[in-house]
């Protein structure tokens, strides 16, 4: 793993280099350093994640969909059955680094099924070159996909914000956390390209802080006016009346609605309800997960207790004192106002109208309860 | 200044050598340091006030009433005018101090009364020997009181807890923000000496996180399981059904229940209700501000930026970027299920209960509507 410094200055949480490796921006290390990491091997990707060094639920999807074409360049010889087996071995492997976030999964998934879909044809040719090329394809197209879905998520719920309005928000849901553009953010910088947003209030989401490091880093590049405030200071900004919208990403949506997200983001949901602040969250449709009926299905991510204990290498927790530390937390339905997808915004009863926006075409195209945007 | 090493390992916030200096545990270094700074004149006693080397609403009030001691004691020349001049600028610098808590106006003017009370004895006698005597035995006083008054609140707030409860609490009330024992910890420690708790939830509480540094560490020292949150993990925690009661401290209680207390409060006030689990604050009667009706009329101090925008002396929000940092929110008594003092549990009606506590003596002793504990 070789590490270089970003030349232009530009901020891309991940690229793939056409001499058959990705290359990973550092999340870690911001805003303090801007420097990439180069992953040669799946193995390298699945320690990335792991660790952080990429994150967002859209982000490590495609960073584990090139994962697998990783995987797939990196096999060595003829065998089918064992190309198969590596590409399984694989895939579980770079499943299991977080469990929360569902778009990993579907990432990796729809590209096993694409390799699997042409094993016939490697048992016919004898090699890999369709499979592995065709992998490559379907990486390009899930990073595609992804910005293309931002920048609708951004129209759509652009909409929803009302001109002069200040929007908090929680962890980062920007182009940071996604391959460009950005969920949550993406929905910032298309109202204030219409010149609605007076001021983000950005939380800065402890343990990790990629409020104030990632977020206020993002939408200050932009020029849009962002304040960060500590987590627990959330509530004195809505009493005071300093904000008029709460708008989050999400790392999974149950099929009834309930989302798990950035732990912190229910008790700013909690708090949004007490103040009658709408409160929307906004994700692709691969974040919707019809397989788990409600939040209480998700699991929930534990990270390491020295995220906790430790801040910047140093000790803020006595020794022996115990901590927890869930990376997530789950929001329950009635507390959220709307979810934007690149599909449409859905609302009351999610159980309803999230099952048309992940399988539209089972649906006649008559009544539209409850989603706006098709 | 200087500093010196605490040999037995207790932790006393402050304390008066008879050789006429105060001694204050340097608390910005817990818990990795256990140092002390010795204040040998009153704008010693300002700064460390003013930087957080002591903090917590009666631990500022009582080291404020040895600042008027250390302010009468420099006093050189035998003006009598000129003494009471320059004790009225020192109490004039003690309380500019920090704006919020009401304790230090309280333990100053008090000090002040004191002194003025002895004026013409000063007068008589041409000197300040016992106007000087008398300010110490009035600041020893204070200390005294509070250690009481705590030792009360802890009393009658255990009353309140039921056996095998966890409680989460926030900031530190404690044994370190006081002259001993503590407000809210106090409750906690009288509690656990009846068995009863079954573990703390500390809140970290940034910015300067004296949840994970003081009362993770006060509550350790005493063998009572604690298990620090960062902020954001509160709603989760209580979703999760792991608390039974929230109790916090106060830096100013306005005439009608509204409680300004360490930023973040009011937030775990509107979760607890949320949850319908009680929501205790404990003081004493000194932190009661009759002259302010309600928590609108209560200043809240706004501290430096960078107290947010760095951590460790690291930089993590990224330049430019703008924060806010106020160190209070005011929570307003309809969220508020008891003010535990030591002269009572005042509940709804709060401008009826806490006149009574504040001025027993105008009442007749029938109807406690509200209060217990007299």
């Amino acid at each position: 793993v070789q590490a270089h410094k970003d030349r232009e200055g530009e901020l891309e949480p991940l690229r793939w280099e056409e001499s058959g490796y990705l290359v990973l921006l550092d999340q870690r290390k911001l805003p303090g350093e801007i420097s990439y990491v180069s992953c040669e091997d799946y193995q390298a990707v699945v320690r990335a994640i792991r660790d952080m060094q990429v994150r967002g639920a859209p982000a490590i999807g495609t960073a584990a969909a090139y994962g697998m074409v990783l995987a797939a360049l990196g096999f060595r010889g003829g065998d089918v059955e064992g190309f198969y087996d590596s590409l399984a071995e694989a895939a579980d492997r770079l499943k299991s680094t977080r469990p929360t976030a569902i778009n990993l999964a579907w990432a990796v998934e729809r590209m096993f099924r694409k390799a699997l879909a042409l094993k016939r044809e490697s048992l016919e040719s004898g090699d890999f070159l369709k499979v592995k090329a065709a992998l490559l394809e379907e990486a390009h197209a899930i990073a595609r996909e992804d910005v293309e879905a931002n920048k609708r998520i951004g129209e759509l719920g652009a909409g929803l914000i009302a001109s002069g309005e200040s929007i908090l928000t929680h962890c980062n849901a920007g182009a940071l956390a996604t391959v460009g553009y950005g969920t949550a953010l993406g929905i910032l910088r298309s109202a204030a390209a219409q010149g609605k947003v007076a001021r983000v209030y950005a939380c800065e989401t402890r343990p990790l802080l990629q409020g104030a490091r990632l977020t206020a880093l993002e939408l200050s590049r932009e020029g849009i006016p962002v304040t960060v405030i500590t987590d627990n200071m959330a509530g004195y900004v809505m009493r005071k009346g300093l904000v008029n919208r709460v708008v989050v990403g999400a790392d999974r949506i149950a099929g009834n609605g309930d989302v798990a997200n950035k732990v912190g983001t229910y008790t700013l949901a909690v708090l949004a309800k007490t103040h009658g602040l709408p409160f929307y969250v906004a994700a692709p449709t691969s974040t919707i997960d019809l397989g788990c009926r409600t939040g209480e299905e998700i699991p929930i991510e534990q990270r390491p207790a020295s995220e906790v204990t430790h801040i910047c290498g140093r000790r803020v927790v006595p020794e022996g004192v115990d901590v927890l530390n869930p990376a997530f937390d789950v929001t329950p339905h009635e507390l959220v106002s709307a979810i934007i997808t690149e599909r449409g915004i859905a609302r009351e009863p999610y159980v309803e109208t999230l099952k048309r926006l992940v399988n539209p075409q089972i649906f006649d195209q008559g009544g539209h309860r409850g989603c706006q945007g098709f």
